[in-house]
């Protein structure tokens, strides 16, 4: 049974759930929901999820949602073969793409995610961006991507050397982000601007992209 | 080798962390940290996590940060004997844990969060509390609950019939909150009530509410 994803490609979580499927090569279907109609509000879809946030996947009669469950379950149940996303046979390294799964979630995002929602998102909504709150996260991003410079210059990918599901976490804001005036962030931190050209050259983050153009 | 936790009892995320190891019944030493000194933004335990937060654990030559990908390689390393707080046999299960783990993380924490820093914490540190940002994050939280009231009437902990590592995530906040004057928020909802009645008299509970209290 194909796995089903509802949701919008540039939907970010939408996004971050596709890409780990995309980057396991398993076969998904995108059901469409119409975002901005406000669809993921109705009963229909509040029953695939409660809090009325896309994505949700569906798998035969699992339905799961939040995007980083998304991925943790795809990567476990498609861990092999492939890269494996998650160490599963490495208790050490297991642990520690949990702990930068977790830096992604806790202190990336929280400080990414209003910039690109202020930049990106409120002009698709027809309002002004916010540029204080812009501002003040732009400075907590600093401080977060200091760390990954200091993490990059000694490991290739954030969890060691090697790939896993912690990097592929942060695939779309960070995708929306370098469309910003503020790319500089990462462009101006060598070994993070390395990171981000080795893992942005993959295909799972090439058809990730091709789906946002899409729309 | 016994694992080591570096924090303060009295820290949310420290009292996650020992909380599980409490649960599956793991030795460990805890390594108190002068935190309101400033000890965990100084050099050495820099070393230990990169952002200066609290905790850290551990284990022989590993060393892990995050509260949450310290519980989840505790109930990964220790899976048996005892209760298997992630499911690991049932990949279905495994999923849902997962989801409500994120739950946790990414709706109940960020509303609970605040009013536990304000109500409890601001006065430790000499200041008043921000009634403000207390009554905005009381309308998020009683949203989140709304959703666990629904989940909770059809199952019994929230990723299923089974204790799981996402109900032991709520302990430290949810121990503070209900110290609160709105502590009906949880009291009102009879089936979100039964379930903090439950998993609040757990042995591991008790023993982190203790280390709490003991500061």
């Amino acid at each position: 049974m194909t796995i089903k994803i509802y949701g919008v490609p540039i939907s970010t979580c939408t996004a971050r759930a596709t890409a780990c499927l995309y980057e396991k090569g398993v076969d998904f279907e995108l059901v469409l929901i119409n975002f901005f109609g406000g669809e993921h509000k109705q009963p229909a879809f509040l029953s695939k999820n409660p809090f009325g946030q896309i994505p949700a996947l569906e798998d035969g009669d699992l339905t799961l949602f939040e995007s980083r469950a998304i991925t943790a379950y795809v990567a476990e149940k498609f861990k092999e073969p492939g890269t494996d996303l998650i160490r599963h046979n490495n208790l050490k390294e297991a642990a520690l793409v949990k702990v930068w799964i977790q830096v992604e979630s806790q202190s990336f995002d929280p400080a990414i995610t209003p910039i690109v929602l202020e930049y990106v998102l409120a002009p698709m909504k027809g309002k002004t961006a916010d540029q204080a709150v812009i501002d003040a996260n732009l400075v907590k991003l600093e401080k977060v991507l200091d760390v990954y410079e200091s993490r990059l210059s000694s490991t290739k990918y954030l969890a060691g050397d090697f790939y896993s599901l912690a990097d592929l976490h942060h695939y779309p804001y960070t995708h929306y982000f370098m469309t910003t005036p503020w790319a500089s962030l990462v462009n101006d931190r060598p070994h993070v601007k390395a990171w981000w050209e080795d893992i942005s050259s993959r295909p799972s983050y090439k058809k990730m992209a091709e789906a946002i153009a899409s729309g």
